[in-house]
């Protein structure tokens, strides 16, 4: 299916203006953060309004955030599969994984197995951890491997040090490979280790079902692809491994009380896993967000759209000289590429002056351009850009 | 100095047309979230907006978060003292009391000192975190101790289970009892106790000094009496203390990176503290809602403002028949009330079906309103209407 037959491209135009970001640049960093819509603004606008109108703390605003609350879990379920109830919200994918980092009963020698491709950000995390509860640290190296084989290969060598979690992106932030995660999962469960996966750069892109992916835990943020406000994010728990991690950072919001308020045990879902107050007007902003994604097509279908603008990138960037793709196959919308001899960050800066956004990833050093399923005339103008950049900077 | 002396009492009528929640209600419940100004929520439209136009993730938003955080951090010590670099931003005061009692290289068996008044959510974390850490947990009873002899007394008291650390509030939120802080402080240091201040209730409310009161860690929000947005607070670490405590959870903000993005070692200020992608946008919302404070006076001149009010509303319900006030010396903006024989969450819904909006607290079970500085009209109107609704509940 080619993506004329998906949506029309005139229709597709129509429908990125309702981006203000996209109006004045050619905006490539979803991975890094999403464009908002102007309505996904204005509902944030109105709740921070109808707060200070019906309360700002009273019975009527309680009632209030319970039912945004409810309603955006109901959503991400609907979204990307799994129950509302399992989905606890947090702040960002990071403060998902460290949920789960800090919520299992590590003892003292205990190994976890991770990959060479994950976050900074989630790696320090990681990192923190392990010095913290003195624990193994175990790599897969995947960031150059080309086959499913290999990767599953490899995993099952991680594996051999038998780690508690094994914690893992869904598509590499810095290749953009899509893995294999429900198989990968499959061959940790069949060896009795939980998952941990990070899917800020799946939740979004890929039509995705948590239950049939069957990760422990998912964690994935609503402010890149899914082009929600920073900060509302959350952490799916599959029903089984709900209990196997304990709340670290804990308030009112994931706790039952007495009458006197006395805390007497955890809620009996996800919320557990929820501290105390929270922007609440922003929900708004991510439930309009993907409302507005929901009116071009189903998630395959704008998956489809973005591969096609993935590919056609790759294409118009492939033949200039000194270009190397990180992933050639290419199953995302992220596209990195190396340039030999040039400063990765001086021609970032170069096109950001041209209006041209997009970001360096440390390792491998690389140039990262994420393509969302409306990025088709970003994707068209693109190689000629970077050409001319590239010829600028010899 | 009485009110009228301080600000003119139409000056005042005036500043409080700027908060839209002031306008259909009488709203006393500042001590659970405070109303914002219209220009604070035009200042977080401003900033959405600022982000779309700029980035929303480019070489030029990172400068502008940068600037923004870096703002904050200086408006903080300029209204309640300490160094810009020792302000953590966190979402709200219980993420703040988390990341020091998680912080800390507890030893099974070590003591956490507490008192009886604590607020419901951080006490989650506390009995979460003894749980978890095999800790003593024992408690000052604080909650019904008239003078400040007593209050040092059971602290000392307290202090011979040789804790390791002493969290306490400022202002109790129950009673809103006013702690002599900065001598509890200096005893619990004279014995090598550390000390974790709850500033929810005390912060926007009393004029404060951090570097004079010296706790070791001081948490904190801005979307109380700060008048900011839901999301945005912070944690103060003394500079004697930043080295005592270690990040839990971690991300991209709290780590020093290498050229290949590793995470080499923490941030040298209290940023080492904050995780992730934050709303950004937020931060513009607490600086106006500081600066719409200071249009009216110093926080010496709002705190007299806030005690004539307070005692204003003492004075009119103290002598309704069955009603007992918690803490008749009054020093803070907490006016809490028991009333015999009554429902209080059934008077609760009531006042607020009257457009007076207070809340109930647990323990010891009362009625809580919070008056700001600008609540002269609720102070004076609020005798009646609860004499009122108790005849129509009789």
């Amino acid at each position: 299916m080619t993506q004329k037959h998906l949506v029309d491209p005139s229709t597709l135009a129509e429908h990125k203006k309702k981006y203000p970001a996209l109006r004045n640049k050619s905006y490539m960093n979803f991975g890094a953060l999403g464009a908002m819509a102007e309505s996904s603004m204005s509902a944030i606008s109105s709740s921070f309004q109808h707060v200070q109108e019906s309360g700002p703390f009273s019975g009527k605003t309680f009632a209030w955030i319970t039912e945004e609350t409810r309603a955006i879990k109901q959503i991400l379920a609907n979204a990307i599969g799994g129950k509302p109830e399992s989905f606890a919200l947090t702040q960002n994918a990071t403060e998902g994984c460290n949920i789960v980092l800090w919520g299992l009963d590590w003892q003292e020698g205990d190994t976890l197995l991770t990959s060479d491709s994950e976050h900074n950000g989630v790696m320090n995390a990681v990192l923190q951890l392990c010095r913290r509860k003195k624990l193994s640290l175990q790599i897969c190296k995947l960031a150059f491997l080309k086959s499913e084989e290999e990767i599953l290969k490899e995993l099952e060598r991680g594996l051999e040090s038998k780690p508690r979690l094994f914690m893992i992106s869904h598509v590499l932030w810095n290749t953009g490979r899509v893995l294999p995660i429900k198989k990968m999962v499959e061959l940790c469960h069949s060896k009795g280790v939980q998952v941990l996966v990070d899917g800020a750069q799946s939740a979004g892109v890929l039509p995705l079902n948590l239950t049939d992916i069957n990760a422990d835990y998912y964690a994935f943020t609503g402010h890149k692809w899914f082009c929600g406000p920073e900060g509302v994010a959350a952490l799916h728990l599959s029903p089984a491994s709900l209990d196997k991690v304990e709340p670290t950072f804990a308030g009112w919001r994931g706790a039952v009380f007495d009458s006197k308020g006395n805390p007497v045990g955890l809620a009996p879902d996800a919320s557990r896993f929820e501290v105390a107050t929270a922007p609440f007007p922003l929900l708004a902003g991510l439930a309009d967000a993907i409302k507005v994604h929901n009116e071009i097509g189903s998630a395959g279908d704008r998956y489809e759209l973005i591969l096609a603008n993935a590919k056609k990138l790759r294409q118009g960037i492939v033949n200039i000289p000194g270009l190397n793709l990180l992933d050639e196959q290419g199953g995302s919308s992220l596209v990195s590429f190396v340039i030999e001899g040039v400063s990765h960050g001086e021609l970032v800066r170069r096109l950001e002056d041209k209006r041209f956004v997009l970001r360096t990833i440390p390792n491998p050093s690389c140039v990262r351009a994420s393509v969302h399923y409306f990025s088709a005339s970003e994707a068209e103008e693109f190689p000629e850009v970077l050409s001319r950049v590239l010829k600028e900077m010899a």
